[in-house]
């Protein structure tokens, strides 16, 4: 089926939206139920987001590739498999859509639809794991979006799960979420003033994600579906 | 292999039944064993009960497509691929198998065979919640039943657990468990008054995420096994 | 490839040992880390025996269809799908790998070899779970084997993490692996007097699976892999 | 797509890292979160490490087959699967690639960038255990690399997830995975006086794999890609 910009555009807003409700949400209710134990919060923050991932990419992947993420879609900028006036309007919903969720997320917990996080996520050690998190989610991208693209929901949907572990920052990896995260003072905000360099970060990692996976995976063209003629 | 009436509505009885056995057999014993850690409570609820739609829908799909909830079966009514007639037995089915679904769970416990639940779950916030849960739930279900209708066990097993934390409610999203969940006084139970309102929120979150599917993914036909000549 | 029998009996006995060598010593790991919280420590007992179901069912699979239980290889008998002689081999093997299973779980956590578990599993709540518990396994498997057999490692390894969960007794659900827990006094045991009431609702559970599978599913016929000419 | 061997042994290396790191990195942060309950760390360990083998067994295993591991590269070498000078390679390049692995993520957590491990992890059981752990694991690998190579990333992935737990030494079952563990204090790490007994209870368990998998599942032949002419 032939996709309208109008429908990627919508499913890159949905996704991202959903995305940032789930981990924002999740954040809320394990925080509330884990009675202080940190590890307990954020099993049920990690898995649930994990899961989501793979749902999400599972059904709008086929609409719009299922970026969700403004450097996902920079990285396929450089690589020509998307125009450049359609990237920028991606990135446009994506931001739009994280903000949305994390509003949706407010509503559904009976909290201010707005707020500030008060979250300090800051330090030279956080930026590295910022780097690492999105070098490693663009590696995992572009490992399989020529090989084997029926694996990037589940594999996406783990790598995240695992990566809110090992990255001690938790692994954000994706500037739109990052900025839908500053506006929830919860279990996964982050302070308005930490996020610039978080996306500083997270733009480094998957650039060079972006060139390793070229010269060890190799390849390139479009991977969208079909634009309507 | 074609597929009888008796057959498919006993596969709708029988998989809402083994799902509620499910979400309150494992609440039960998650609420007895956590030492009051209310997220661990909820996480050996939600990880159970995503394991068990996988098997469920994996193995009852083939037969009656793996319904076992009247919103799903509204919506595919309203899609034409359901026989009105057929699509009100499906739904007494599912009602009346859902509540055997208690009962067994109970004999398994050693619980009284019927109780009445006491928890209050109402207020415009949880209302929201099963909105968005059912709504996310028929985006998953009419994402997948054309493109890709071999990832629906993963898509709802994974979309359930992760909407247990990330909806204020734990994401009943389903009328005929949700009036089942009313027959039980435990972990899983919702008081009988409390039940209108939810369901009225899971309709409501059905029908626009039919809305929106039919235009995100497009097309429509018929999801069910051939019928016997 | 063709499999001799003696391929076959090696696989079942591999197979179930390994089985109980996960079931038991999970139990053990988890009940010495888990600071008295059961429920984490059943979860920790859970997933590990869930993870080793896959594992083992997608490798041995191909080998010996990979019952690793006496009551899977009495319905398979009962269809017509393994002769006598073959069947009463598997039992048999069953049996033994599941004994040896424990005993290297003892090895592995430096226990005594053998011991009598002292742990009572008894009544009639226990012995509906177990009837239940062993249905539900019966249908998934039956579920899948002719319509979608790829599928039976993970329906098999999820069913069964819910069943820990939803079932009173953790779902035992297998004469060789409960004869296996009898040798264990942790926390995985159960006393020997209450092994053959817990043996007669799993012979129950699997033959009323495997009756109303017969009915729901239909068909028949051989799942094993050719034997060697 | 013909792979380079440069392209393999950055492969092998940088697969050997990433999996440490999460190994590494998940442990310091479940042990910092989980107040002291050793099973919920343990869990927060288990999970992330099964999730990031099966994304860099997906993404790599097309470039270098995805070893990972010197005992694995060992038993395909002996198989004639791999050749001498290459096998010799890629057993250095996970060594490194696995130290490096700890530097990151103790740069991600601000730790000092080398330690040594002060974790006794010693005695028969512990010894019995790794050999059991890399038997199995073994046992994983080749039972799919024929029949079912693309079950492999899942099963490799359950398998070690569940052999954290059901081994007593919460299954290191790699020497180059124990060596870059040995440079941590933390808690995955492991004090280098123990770490040779470990390497070879991980010989010894990966030949005796190697050998019931070549009667048990027959066969052999190439499994890497095709070299560049």
């Amino acid at each position: 089926m032939q996709v309208t910009p109008n429908r990627r555009l919508a499913a890159e807003a949905l996704g991202t939206g959903l995305l940032v409700a789930a981990v924002v949400g999740s954040g809320i209710m394990a925080a509330r139920l884990a009675g202080g134990n940190g590890a307990v919060a954020l099993l049920c923050n990690a898995i649930p987001t994990g899961a989501m991932l793979y749902v999400l990419i599972s059904i709008l992947g086929p609409v719009s590739g299922a970026h969700f993420n403004p450097v996902v879609t920079l990285v396929f900028w450089r690589r020509g498999e998307i125009a450049s006036a359609l990237a920028g309007a991606y990135v446009l919903a994506q931001v739009a859509g994280g903000a949305l969720g994390t509003l949706v997320a407010h509503a559904m917990f009976g909290l201010p639809i707005v707020e500030l996080s008060q979250t300090a996520r800051t330090g030279l050690a956080q930026w590295i794991a910022e780097g690492v998190a999105t070098f490693g989610l663009l590696l995992t991208i572009l490992g399989l979006v020529r090989a084997n693209p029926s694996a990037i929901p589940s594999a996406v949907g783990l790598y995240i799960t695992a990566a809110y572990w090992f990255t001690a920052s938790t692994s954000f990896a994706n500037p739109a979420v990052t900025m839908a995260r500053a506006l929830t003072d919860t279990f996964a905000g982050i302070a308005p003033a930490d996020v610039p360099a978080f996306i500083v970060a997270q733009v480094a990692g998957a650039l060079l994600g972006g060139v390793l996976s070229a010269w060890l995976f190799g390849g390139s063209g479009t991977h969208l579906p079909a634009d309507d003629a």
